[in-house]
């Protein structure tokens, strides 16, 4: 209920929508003025989001047109807030009549309807990946913003279940990640991924996996000290994706004997000014980035939608049974990596510009 | 620099101080009027934040005396912002005057310096943790509150380099975490890691660990969509603490075969409510506590300061070898397992005030 | 640029709209879920600001539908997001394409080309009184709300250019203030102004007024200590209404012996609770509601469109000549009104929320 | 209660502090690193904040001295928070005892004990004069920085009571202000101020005033569309002083016929760019600065303090009478126009901040 819908300092997105609803929108507050409209990758970005039309994806067909309302002019932004919305196209509200009023397991029903007191898909489609559309315009924005200052941010699925690929400092080729279906980057890994896949996918069950974020080229000094950190600010942004449940940076320690002086990266004198060893910190020191790599990792829970049998109750508290219908993805891990990138990008944009204000203060 | 010391919408706190300075304090503003000051709860986890005395911890010997400087009149809260401090008596310059001007690999000494154009331990000392000291009033504050309102938080060791101990959905014993000098309530896995820290104090070395963290009688409906889910702030909130790299909230996935069906916490009719079969989602469904236990996870990195001579550049970009003089911990999430209750107490309380507004407005 | 285009706490208000693009429109974030969505007064709302046809307002002719996006189910709010937006359908860009971009004297044509580096109605019309209209329906929403509390809002005008009425402190009838043409109760000065006004009309010239609200049954205790003060409030939303200049509250106090043991209006017995023997302090007092009726006065400009020839610049810095085709109010303080109402009763409802959480945590 | 104690976004100002407390303090977040403390100017403000001695002032000494708790090293800023205190040293708790649990009329008592539950002295002291030293403290700091980016800020007095001065375009002279007892340049007026305030005095009565502020060297293109207006984030600044009761830009409409060909302030070219040939608007249009001369006056009720007696009713709700004892000030006008520097100085700076980085951002 109350306002969570917005995120960000200097650049403020504002999201609404709900999956079941008219529209899914966002208005961008604070872009700066006289920036072309990257309609381009916004195109581009929105297509990784949707499905491939493999059968471990939703079904449900997207076409997600983007409209603008406010704040461009001939193909420029206009330094006022950037309104947008896509309409929902597909909505089959037969799809959620059948279930009776019982609370769908693992879905946001039974916690929205403690919170607002009302059970409605077009309540509980607040909570839907469906919303994940507009950040994915914003993202794009914010990333090209941010291409043009030497920034690259890139996101790869690094693990479906318990199929993983081997991680390094490597920064990833986008096109290796294209090519695979899964968008990960590891040949092989992603062969066993997609047949894991094609298994639970014929089980009508589902599975979770991880998202791993690098983005090069962020200079140092980004972050904000003590509750807007970069790696605070981060995780915050990328929690609220629907279903991820965890996000490190840098070297995973759980469970290794990694010691201080290993993740200690060591820094050496460069050519262009001090660089590091190795990088285990994954590119933040502080909470502010020390201008390595960054490297950032996400879990997501697998999907919630299976087409099994479910024992849950319903409003009234009895016991029932339901098989949720319609569409389902086995897994929307690889969708979800553009998105990832998307709300990194915003998070980035909006410190850097914060840390921009304090440099040019600096030299007056 | 920018403002990025404040944390909260309804319940705000807003940190300050130096490792280095004069000291450490902070404002908490949008605290209930009326309520006890909970000294008691001050001191005792005050005192779970100082090292114990043994030699893989900190020998800083800190007493830690709050001085409260409003917000309180005859031992209640007035409404009004609760300011409070506590002075730094244990500084030595000294350890810091014979780097020479070199960036301590590990630290924030060099993000920090790219970030302010400073490169002072005073500076750098935002980033120690030595801040934390007033997270825990303020969380003392939160805690006594939600312990009113049936809500309790414990927080213990559950991994510390290569040694883990199993979870369970057992609600910790919080004697069982006090006995254990590394506050692991799993007796086995708590000597395995006191062996094994003395090896790493011994080598002068250091290691980082997990902190999990679970909440019993959190209401459902608590966070708010999108960007405000509970996950979202908590984790904002955790990643806040210095060396925090990982959160993560109920059962791991990475690498694990966990499918939806299982993930998807069956519902059960009980007698005072819905109720559910498993905890895979450690209390939080769609952003949103669904009412089971909260269980989340935090990692922090080995502690940065080593005994050990490092590879480093100086701030004139040449290369340089030091060794860190001074207080060093082995490994410091022992001590920093209260400090993550704190956090949590703060989110929460914030998070249950602003939906406590909205289920008193219904009944009107 | 910057994100200012939110306002609230609880209740968040973000605009969005040029002039001259494709729509204008909001979100409204926090709003309670349950409550009927109160069409009829938002038609009736977006009336009042409608021009009446007369020759001293707008002969843009404006038909204001309003077209929901989200947070709303069967009439019912969900608690999410409520977006809406409201076409632009009678753009005429030709009345801007002749001023061959020179600067309109009194509009913010030049600070928005100082801000942004673009001159454009687009980019200049985030600055017309045509964003006003989304406020309108955001301020009925809240007005719906806050009348089922018990709390009316009502505003007038108190001066138009040398006119004024005589104020009191008895709480205008609705109906008073509908029968005017210049929405001012007092029916000798109503007469007065619109004479006024037809004279500058036919002058080609515009001329600016005062507009009172008066609030009665809020609440004592409304309103946070220090900047978030209901006065301090009030203030932020009535000046960021287009052209307002001066906000004051209670009896104004210059030029006039006033003194202490007047204006310190005497508390008596009453057999409800404590009243006041008189309201010079207008209902607020160290920024807190105190019970009493609010009155607050709001002083607007003259219009800056007027149509007579004016000396300006171009963006070149050439000096220039411009008549300004095209629509102009004589005086657009009669449809302000609603205006004002709109933004008290979002502030209103923001700190009321905020209140009634801490009076619900008291019982506790 | 809840957070309304911080203000701005990029500086942001958190203020703690009851009057009859420990101390008065404040948190300033977002302040430029690497700057000199303005230890001179803090000093220089306090001073004029403080009593002249005179007998329309309070007879209360206060010897504000500042304790600086972190933030600053070596007399230079850190760009962490700044955070300090100012001891309470001359509380007189017995002042307050004799009201026997009355409401003092015009003072906080009955508004805060609505909101907040308690009838204490600690917690209206909350809404004191006396914590806007904090203000000054962080003001010096703003101000001190804008000067030195050639921006220069001065309030006086422009009216007691009836005694009201003309009003002019010209800048004032510091000297001049400081000259007059009661801060006001004006040499007859100020005479006749000082005339009528001794008699007011004399009737242990008191009034209040009108502070008229002037900043020149303001750029143009400062205040942030729609809420961040610079308007409307000066008046919630000036409003949450206490006791202000009235805040307005340019010249005065109410009741005058100036008409929109006067107040479209004309432009014309000048060597250095564009320029106005008058100043009716006050430096602001559309809410953003456009580089002329800033005018802004604030309105303050009479002192609540008299030496009367006055009816009221207690606690319990019975008619009371009471004389309040201790100290009283006639007039606080004249302290309090360094008060209004400061908060003009600290939201001057956080909208310069921002639009410095959009124009930094334009040169990359």
């Amino acid at each position: 209920m109350s306002a969570g819908n917005s995120f960000g300092t200097i650049l403020k997105l504002t999201l609404f929508g709900e999956s079941h609803g008219e529209a899914i929108g966002a208005v961008i507050d604070g872009f700066p003025s006289q920036q072309s409209v990257p309609f381009h990758l916004i195109e581009e970005m929105i297509g990784q989001r949707q499905p491939a039309g493999e059968q471990y994806e939703t079904s449900r067909f997207e076409t997600d047109k983007v409209e603008f309302l406010s704040g461009i002019h001939q193909e420029k932004t206009l330094g006022t807030p950037i309104a947008f919305l896509i309409r929902n196209t597909d909505v089959n509200p037969a799809d959620y009549q059948n279930l009776h009023g019982a609370f769908r397991p693992g879905h946001a029903d039974y916690s929205y309807y403690k919170k607002y007191g009302v059970l409605s898909a077009s309540g509980g489609g607040r909570a839907s990946g469906r919303e994940t559309v507009a950040r994915v315009v914003a993202g794009a924005f914010a990333l090209d913003f941010l291409n043009q200052k030497g920034i690259e941010i890139l996101s790869f699925v690094s693990a479906i279940g318990p199929v993983t690929m081997a991680l390094t400092d490597t920064f990833p080729h986008a096109d290796a990640i294209k090519k695979s279906r899964v968008r990960c980057p590891d040949e092989q890994a992603s062969k066993e991924m997609e047949a894991f896949l094609k298994q639970v996918s014929a089980g009508k069950n589902s599975i979770g996996g991880q998202i791993t974020t690098m983005a090069r080229g962020v200079p140092a000094g980004l972050g904000e000290p003590v509750f807007n950190k970069l790696s605070a600010r981060l995780a915050q942004a990328v929690f609220s994706i629907p279903s991820c449940r965890g996000v490190w940076f840098g070297d995973n320690l759980v469970g290794k004997e990694i010691t201080g002086i290993e993740y200690n990266d060591a820094m050496i004198e460069e050519s262009n000014g001090p660089g590091f060893a190795s990088n285990h910190s994954g590119g933040i020191i502080g909470g502010i980035s020390n201008g390595n790599v960054l490297k950032m990792h996400s879990v997501f829970r697998p999907a919630s939608s299976v087409g099994l049998a479910q024992q849950t109750v319903d409003a009234s508290g009895k016991q029932a049974q339901i098989v949720v219908s319609g569409r389902h993805d086995a897994c929307f891990v690889p969708r979800a990596a553009v998105v990832v990138t998307s709300m990194a990008a915003v998070t980035i944009m909006d410190l850097f510009l914060q840390q921009m204000m304090y440099e040019s203060e600096k030299l007056l």
